[in-house]
């Protein structure tokens, strides 16, 4: 058998230990344990910039694999902490609405118009447990360091073969966002948001494909208009400025780039600017 | 067994080839070591912000641990390198004081006003040798990247089971600096320092819980004054502006920080910044 | 026999999940590959500069290593994307001169003035094949990610003992920029320029150690004149101001540097400015 895999995905940037806390603890549970960054970039705080970047990346990984999740604002106070399996993955996160998107993208929806959907009928494809024995955990367990203290022990013991009833008790809701998705008006207009900025400058945002209308595509953001779909970056001539392009990103959602260059840069906008096609 | 664990924490940064390359030397020597991150944020060639990240993180990686540890303004000249043994661990580094928090924490205290405590006396407790055998080194040796051509050769053979004595001369004094202790004024103020700032913009100080004042807690750094001690970030309401507050962080040192925000930005302080608690 | 190694090198930074992604690929295909990051602070775009810190740390790991370096601006468009054995190592990378450096270095010249320079008559030496074997991909593949949807998964299949050969179609020359050296003056100066600024803010330049003239040395850089080589970073004195030195660095390339301080910042310069010596 393979070792287990273990993928991290924090707010905790590249600069400080925590991570390397983590790893260590997790390697003192379980030495054989594959750990993999997925990314610590995510905005300081911003459960649903984490929520997507995981939500974009998790299935390039093999079914299985475990992924530890940490941007956790509410760390301490009484929001709980989750173990959940979902397609064909496990997920170990803060019940804040981190898994949001991962559980959009398989399928699961709010019943009602709160945040809290209920679990019931998604058995066998959903299973949730809240992480309630303390046996799995570091002792003592610090208030404001619960990555390290309580998800990273479960998420070792995980992927050493403790089964997901052992570590707490199952759910039957969890806290989720609203799925984030972009909305169209009745002339047929997308409104939609940049969701993701990316080290180039790619404007990411939550439109995908089949949210496209026929027909000729413009899109509009920060009142620059491009016309038409580009099949990749270098698709388009280079002009005196940088030329702005649109195109189906890599994660399955349409993108805002400039033919190298930033397309943050030359709009000046960032994350959640307005976006519509 | 299980494979031997090698922590890095370097001043490299995110973005140089440096930690790469110092890994390329160690998987030729051990293919089997398990090579983990602690953090490359040090601040460049501030040797005693190396030394209290390793000191409050190299615990959590199981015993038999080696931690090899690379800030190293003073590469090419006289200074010795070192191979110490001490708490179970394993540190490599070389001796300018990047070992002075982990060996205080150990309790291994000056006996005079001198920087160069003796270990006589330790026996046992702990072991330091200098590194003096060169067949344990990548040659040719250049002047300007020890971590390459001697910490890292010199750790890979630790992991494969060298023994520390092979490595080189047993000495009997470190380069140490003072324990970076707060101060205790007659009225019983301390007078505390700011010797970290992580992601979150968290001042992390060398107050520990031990060093608190008995009865009402008054906190104050920038000429602002924080009451109480909250338990986790959360634990404040959410003003106008950011919200400070006092809080024991993961690390068990005081710190100062503010409700979704930067305590470091609200303040617009730094390391080294007074604190009075 | 040890687990394979594969390198990662890439222009993608510390904070997307791009690189997490292409580890997920690999993982999936081969659970044993060992993963290490090489660098991912590639300037975005800026092919020369990764084939430069690629050529200087690659001989750091043994041979057999696979090395994984995506810049690759031109992704989508027709450029082809390459597997290559050299000097004892794999390369897998587009054919967009990312491995220029490298070759250089492993003693290939271009034979014409032209950017293609002719394999015939290296065989042995170097061997390369252009990726057409769709079966070795992941899919679909997207038009803007190879990194994730070809590179990744053929890097892994090398490393599972899958054949150059089997990969695609050998090719007989490769897009190579001309080796970027210095020039020398008919009165003996060599004009180079600053290929990399590293964390530290040492200025690296493309003056090898031989191509150094005889005799009393001094390098001109933005204006300020070094007189003499030190032997080490902190082989000058401490002046009021930054003290600039210039140093054989460790990658065996001469740098420009200051003591306990940036020459980058102390100049004012960067990536591309003349130096002569």
């Amino acid at each position: 058998m393979p070792p287990s895999i273990i993928t991290l995905t924090t707010d905790f940037g590249a600069s400080d230990p925590y991570v390397g806390e983590m790893k260590g603890v997790i390697l003192g549970i379980n030495p054989e344990a594959r750990l993999v960054d997925l990314t610590h970039g995510v905005q300081p705080q911003q459960v649903l910039h984490g929520s997507f970047l995981l939500a974009t990346s998790f299935r390039y990984f093999p079914p299985g694999a475990i992924h530890l999740a940490v941007v956790d604002p509410g760390v301490g106070s009484s929001r709980r902490a989750l173990a959940v399996q979902a397609g064909g993955h496990y997920f170990v996160a803060p019940d804040n609405g981190l898994l949001s998107h991962v559980l959009w993208e398989l399928g699961v929806r709010g019943r009602s118009r709160g945040q809290v959907p209920s679990l019931t009928g998604l058995k066998g494809r959903v299973r949730a447990v809240a992480l309630t024995e303390p046996r799995f955990w570091l002792h003592p367990v610090s208030s404001t360091f619960h990555g390290r203290d309580i998800f990273a022990p479960v998420a070792a013991h995980l992927s050493k073969g403790t089964r997901l009833e052992e570590l707490g008790q199952e759910v039957s809701s969890l806290f989720l966002y609203a799925a984030p998705r972009p909305r169209r008006r009745r002339d047929g207009t997308l409104d939609g948001r940049v969701v993701h900025v990316d080290r180039f400058g790619n404007l990411v945002t939550n439109v995908r494909e089949e949210d496209l209308p026929e027909g000729a595509l413009a899109v509009t953001v920060a009142g620059r208009t491009i016309r038409g779909l580009s099949r990749w970056y270098s698709d388009v001539g280079e002009g005196k400025g940088p030329s702005l392009l649109a195109v189906m990103g890599s994660a399955g959602y349409l993108e805002v780039s400039a033919r190298n260059a930033s397309a943050a840069a030359a709009l000046g906008v960032g994350r959640g600017e307005a976006v519509s096609v």
